[in-house]
């Protein structure tokens, strides 16, 4: 039986800035470059799991979106990345934490779930591991651009916390597809956030917590405040509320942003697609850039 | 009002082996010496967090257990740590990942959590971080202990996969415990897996994974295979468990344990307090160490 195929995506979730009203354009046609191509795979035949890595490999090529090029500058001035990727078929995945030089990190993502016995890995042998996978390496400078450059200069004196959290950029992707299989797939991918400790790991890099898929209940992708998103493993907590409370996909989003998470300090937004191909938004935050599109829903996007 | 206070503490689920007949008086000491001082600070007014933190920090000091000293060789043959810790009652946690010469990883853990806006960091960077946070330092050669050396030697040149993971060692620590104000904590240590891809992060440094606390609901953490732990979300299955069908800590550990995650191909133990002092301790491997004792429960330590 063919079943119905969607994709959801989202790239961030957080308070309005400049960059976001400057650039509504860039954003809206970089979001429905992605979409459209991860759903283009779904509409060939190809699986979830391509759907969402093509998705997120073009907004991470995308310098307006914070993972891959584009990806915020920690307290060293460096970009490290984490992404992260589930098949909800097997309930095999795979993350990788604190990359450097790997041009599309979801892909490195996508190795370690399949070619490896592992989850997560992490750091320089991280980045290793990419270049002897033979994914496309990139230089540091590639990575860098002109909006993240200066957050970076106009953050790192400054001493009130409050300022820093006010000016963060929740610009991570993400991506759920359901293919025609009926299989389900959910990754994320992540420039991590302005002047944060070079090491951090945020919700990206987490299954469970950005990123959760099976087959039995939905996919789950996750952006705003990583340490937030990880407090309340909310990628699972939505798994979970389908699972055990019998809601429906939008309901299960709503509840677990807006009830179990109410009093939470942080941003979080969350895209999902459960087993019939239903979709669903939620989020917190002032905006969050997200598109969706199914085989009986017209292509939407949307920023706040 | 005083809460009646408990702990629960684990050193590892898996298969049998020579290594646990030989030692079986060294692992029955360890767990009594490590329980007995997280007792002591519950029964002094010390709060779950310190009463973890310092069982977990016996046990990474103890060579039998493989976390701290004694933690196992990766396919480097390097030691690369991993831990994490959870305050029930803030849900606020932290964990270090893949860090170096700590002599005390569950310590950075908490360091991270109280005195960083951060959850996870890993690398380099955390292992500089703990200098930086005075943190005990260790040079590489103390982690390193005979039977861990012998078991890297053995396995490094074997090429099946059936015969390494036969032999693997899953002797994670972790703890579980509840204070006299009733609050919960959770915390977990780990010296990964032999011939581990070095970089390999496991479910003890992922909140909600391998380490879970929340005052509304429970205090878990797990061991045995970490991606396997890492697929099933255990930590937080068991939480919303209770959360969301009112199961009690045994039933909602049973629960996760022998139907939710029934066909895992991976060892998996858990250990778990409920709010009102109730512990649970489920596992489906050959052997796991454990040990409780509450209030109104005498010592307990179990291997098989």
């Amino acid at each position: 039986m063919m079943r119905k195929i969607a994709i959801a995506i989202h790239g961030g979730a957080g308070p309005d800035s400049e960059l976001i009203r400057k650039n509504i354009e860039g954003y809206t046609s970089g979001l429905e470059k992605a979409i459209r191509a991860g759903y283009e795979i779904l509409e060939a035949g190809g699986s979830a799991v391509e759907a969402v890595e093509e998705a997120i490999k073009l907004m991470e090529d995308d310098p307006l979106f914070n993972a891959g090029r584009g990806s915020a500058l920690n307290n060293k001035g460096e970009v490290e990345m984490c992404a992260s990727i589930m098949n909800g078929k097997t309930k095999k995945s795979g993350a990788a934490a604190i990359i450097k030089n790997v041009k599309n990190p979801v892909s490195l993502a996508r190795y370690i779930m399949e070619k490896t016995e592992h989850v997560l890995v992490g750091g320089i042998a991280a980045s290793e591991l990419a270049i002897a996978a033979g994914l496309e390496p990139e230089t540091d400078a590639y990575f860098v651009t002109a909006h993240q450059y200066d957050s970076f200069m106009e953050e790192r004196d400054k001493k009130s916390v409050t300022e820093l959290l006010k000016k963060k950029m929740h610009s991570t992707v993400g991506a759920v597809a359901i293919d025609k299989k009926g299989n389900l797939a959910a990754a994320t991918s992540s420039g991590g956030t302005t002047n944060a400790l070079s090491g951090r790991i945020g919700d990206s890099a987490i299954v469970g917590c950005g990123t959760y898929a099976n087959n039995a209940t939905c996919a789950v992708s996750c952006t705003g405040d990583g340490e937030f998103i990880i407090g309340g493993v909310i990628a699972h907590a939505i798994s979970s509320a389908i699972d055990l409370q019998q809601y429906d996909m939008q309901q299960a989003c709503d509840f677990v942003i807006h009830h179990q998470n109410k009093d939470t300090k942080g941003d979080i937004g969350v895209i999902g697609i459960d087993s019939s191909g239903n979709i669903g938004i939620s989020f917190n935050s002032e905006h969050m850039h997200r598109a969706w599109i199914s085989a009986d829903q017209p292509l939407q996007i949307k920023i706040y």
